[in-house]
């Protein structure tokens, strides 16, 4: 049987180039794409329809993570598409040619080690990292792994698909190892944005009772829209520790998703939390530390999980979830062409929700 | 029924008393002796035959935490004694007249309020802790409390109970709650000291592979002799980290339990835990933070988990297993007497092993 | 402080009394009501407004359990009413008179015992079970147990509030015991019912996708308004295990909560429920066994978990989830001069939804 | 690079053929090898120097499972062997040509399912099982699988390592599920057995309290030497569960593991469990039923949970627990061609221990 139908692959394509570390974005028009023939076992290549935008693709375009991506490289690590090749003498292949797939940011676990046998795919010491150690879904087409990629059910569309395999995955698996359960308070800083609003409808989803923490009135109007029970503006209170306390029973939340690369989230949380409350750790600041007060963090029980996106079975859910209509993700549309753009305007602060590009324009 | 029965019970006795946060231990000849039947409904007097020092004691006497003492206050929070008095009104009382009971840190929670309703009695709002904000255990008689004692089992001598009341709780509850299993490896940083040497030996009784970190040639022998596999002296290793790492299947310790009151023992356990591993937090330091990369909590899928202390059930389960023979207590022995010259030697850090004071001289 | 106000306490009450295990209800117009001056400690003298009418009631009239009710015997634990008295010398008490306050079948644990230490203070081996060991709500006044009744919050009507006490509680209970999470699949057989279409709710609560199974029109429309995502009418499909795992994903569901009396229900649950799954069970019929395959139990790695109604953090959750408007009681009212006819027709089975007795009639 | 090195591998072989479900075995000179150059990618060739006898291969010989075993049909699933070829186009092998590996029950399973995602490997629907719908180990080679294969440490002899492919996996497994932890006790019936004996030390290994249940001198004396700290020998006992309860603190055990097939051992253990007990089920009897009493495993808040084998870390856990030297096996040494009358011994029950083929003769 030849996986390798002959669809229209182009020898060329558009793609978002970095050079170096120190280069900036380049749109190349004449990127080349791989040939079907040259697929691995256990490749596949797919055609682009949406790709995500993600701070985590400024920090490797900036390179001031403590690891180093690959150069050159293309970044990119939301992409939905089309699967148009699967390499020559791939087995036990899960998806076909023409399935709609999602990629993020693990592109590849061996499934062999002893992180992969325990769950902890994204743990793998051999993990390929879309857009950051191996090519990412800023172009048209790439190359991904069919053990790996994810399924988008019909009933979701693929740029809200997009921004679920990132931004959504990463806050559902937080939430889902919280411990947290119906009727419990958690709060969500940053509730707002990218990844915050989508934190907001999981949590509503398993019937916590959502404090959503951020600034301004729009933000404020999108998570009651979204169903949070309490707001807080963090810049309208004198003191955010007793605010969110009180706000939540006087007692303070079971659980905090601090998505933040600023170490006072993770101070405050500490300070706010209910004794024998779970901080769950998402972000991914390049220097920032924990910095919060190890005396309390024993005297009241604390636990900080650090939580490292999701795997395979974790994603699966994130999207299944979605296509139930339970999460909707609010995103503004661009193109790859505003690449640069759109990372100036992520760097100043200036970006509300997710910007998803799209691919077919 | 009559509870409380005419023991001996004098109106006066020895007891090492702070009368303020800035003053000296004064081992006074003639400190009164609460009566029967003063005693509330549910609580006991205790009349201590052994009571150990820890360097909580010295926190509660420098008052220099986030929390402040009751003065003046008697300190002590590991001692084992005889019940001599039991409170008019007591109901279902699990322990008699008579009855060798241990009281620990935790000398009383409500039992009713949603932390010691989920089993977290040590974060309990209404929390007595011994020695802290009621009477503790450097004095010959005390009061305590029915629902919280913790009975000794015969084959246990009363100083090495002593020990396991704080710090074998402790140690223990952190090991149950880390979630390793058989086979997997531990590293403790402090092996040697009081805390340490009793995690060696819970957690050889796990059936953990222990990689134990102090110094010195006479704590190296002692976590040897206790079972453990394996022995760093952080003094004769250029990178404790890689040392770390390599010593445990080139990997790092699933868990590590830190004890320290020292940020760098926080900084370093992140770094050396194997990716999904967890970090114990049981050491409770003034002022320290936990001063560790969020960057690789994260990326590694590390938890820090604050263990403080440890419920009556922890206590009973602690004690249980010391009783079958699997922990021994390594302590010198010292009297009321010698409470200030043994703390002067605590803050200097030359006391190896526990010291426990035989309250019946 | 007296804690024993002057309330308008009567002497004698109504009261529906069991004289001995063959003997028919008998309302009795002069009962004795216990007077605050005998309570003990810990004791505290309700006066009831609701309480509800459940299967077990009728066990423990019948005497058809392995273990057998005292007699003479006021049945009921599911009763909701005002705290008038609490004894003299209880310490540290939670409630005060006037409290709303719920009784449910476990009307007091030692809190002392392995089993309460632990948190299953049903399984405490001092247990007292209302209507069934100790008198219980079936009367105008009730003596119960300041550490366990469980407080009512303003928002949740009395009558409501009874039923949650029980038959809310388990369900609640053995869905937050399953581990099931957000858009796993849960299977109710008998969701129509009294516990059924409560856990319809909760299930929604946390996000689970319903399957409901039992049988009519009437059923099926309850079901859908609760929200159920399908329904199985069992009295109109050929096979009921592969209805069942078509409905859900041609896998079969990740959890069922088996109420049922009958050992059919169990044996069908372990062979419709996808690999891995668990089957809650919480039904207390007489005689019936499980009678499931020992093959198919292993080799498809099912569990099969006793949930045993719920502690007193279960009891506090389940309410207060209800009184956040998520779960709504379906009851009919009725009178304590009714409980003879309303046993005969639970007996014939022909009691739709839940009986709640208006006590202030 | 070639994978496939030229080891002399040769055209037929020796091994016992079930031709059909009611056919007797039979040992074949001439069964062919299957070439090198035949192996899909993913397979592997090995060349077998041990293989375990297990009461399954009885199972699939005689077909009285519920499900059938394919025919004609190689059985065993317990060897141990060296690779000497591995399939063309084999991506990510985490093994090479002259490793040393276990086969086990569980040859293949996808790793992309939702329980191969989730962990339950031997839940996948695609699973090949050794000896029972794939060819098993009575032969001298054997294709198996690269992903699945279990590396064997150099400190473990073959035959030793055979039978913890199976028995020593299903007893650590369910002891590791069964949540148990130091110092609580397990109940091992069929102590003195192949599952049992090694269920005894890794219960021991584990920290555990160990009552072992079994008849006979020659079993007593075993356990006894392997560190069981009580024994009942269950003729010698009016009342099992009376006395099992009062061997364990008169409460009876935390934990069971049944490896038993008849219905009798899941009845007895629900009752003599301590409530909030586990009942790990781990026999495939083909017919039995649970059989034990709904109203008790409801009460006393018992979890019947099935354990299946286990998934390639829990096997790969297992094996260096047993390298570790904590874990003996005891085995008698036979051949291939006495396979017949192993059997005819296993059905009389007259095997002590376990039995291993040494496929060198």
């Amino acid at each position: 049987m030849s996986t390798t139908m002959t669809l229209n692959i182009p020898k060329t394509q558009f793609a978002a180039v970095v050079k170096s570390s120190d280069a900036p974005i380049q749109i190349e028009k004449d990127h080349p794409v791989k040939s079907p023939s040259q697929l691995a076992p256990g490749e596949c290549l797919v055609h682009l329809v949406s790709t995500g935008v993600c701070h985590t693709d400024l920090h490797a375009r900036k390179n001031d993570w403590p690891i180093s991506p690959t150069t050159p490289l293309i970044g990119g690590h939301e992409g939905v598409g089309h699967i148009v090749a699967i390499g020559d003498h791939t087995v036990n292949c899960p998806v076909k040619i023409g399935d709609r797939v999602g990629i993020k940011w693990l592109a590849y676990s061996c499934l062999d080690c002893e992180q992969c046998r325990s769950g902890r795919e994204q743990n793998c010491p051999h993990a390929k990292l879309s857009g950051f150690n191996v090519d990412g879904t800023f172009s048209q087409y790439v190359v991904s792994y069919v053990h790996h990629v994810t399924p988008i059910p019909e009933s979701l569309d693929s740029h809200a698909a997009a921004s679920i395999l990132c931004a959504g995955l990463t806050v559902y698996r937080a939430l889902k190892y919280s411990g947290a359960h119906i009727g419990e308070w958690v709060a969500l800083p940053g509730a707002g944005g990218g990844l915050g609003h989508l934190a907001v409808q999981y949590a509503r989803g398993m019937g916590l009772r959502v404090l959503a923490i951020d600034t301004g009135e729009e933000k404020r109007k999108l998570c009651e829209d979204l169903g949070a029970d309490k707001w807080i503006d963090f810049r309208e209170v004198k003191n955010l520790v007793n605010a969110v306390k009180e706000a939540c029973d006087g007692k303070g939340p079971h659980v905090a998703v601090v998505t933040t690369a600023s170490a006072a989230g993770y101070t405050q949380a500490v300070d706010y939390l209910r004794p024998g409350g779970s901080l769950m750790a998402v972000g991914l600041p390049g220097e920032a530390k924990l910095d919060a007060s190890i005396f309390f963090t024993v005297f009241k029980s604390i636990s900080i999980k650090g939580s490292y996106v999701g795997n395979r079975q974790d994603a699966i859910e994130a999207i299944q979830i979605a296509a139930t209509g339970k999460v909707k993700v609010h995103y503004e549309l661009g193109r790859l062409s505003d690449l640069k753009e759109i990372y100036e305007k992520l760097e100043n602060g200036e970006v509300t929700g997710r910007v998803v590009l799209d691919m077919s324009k």
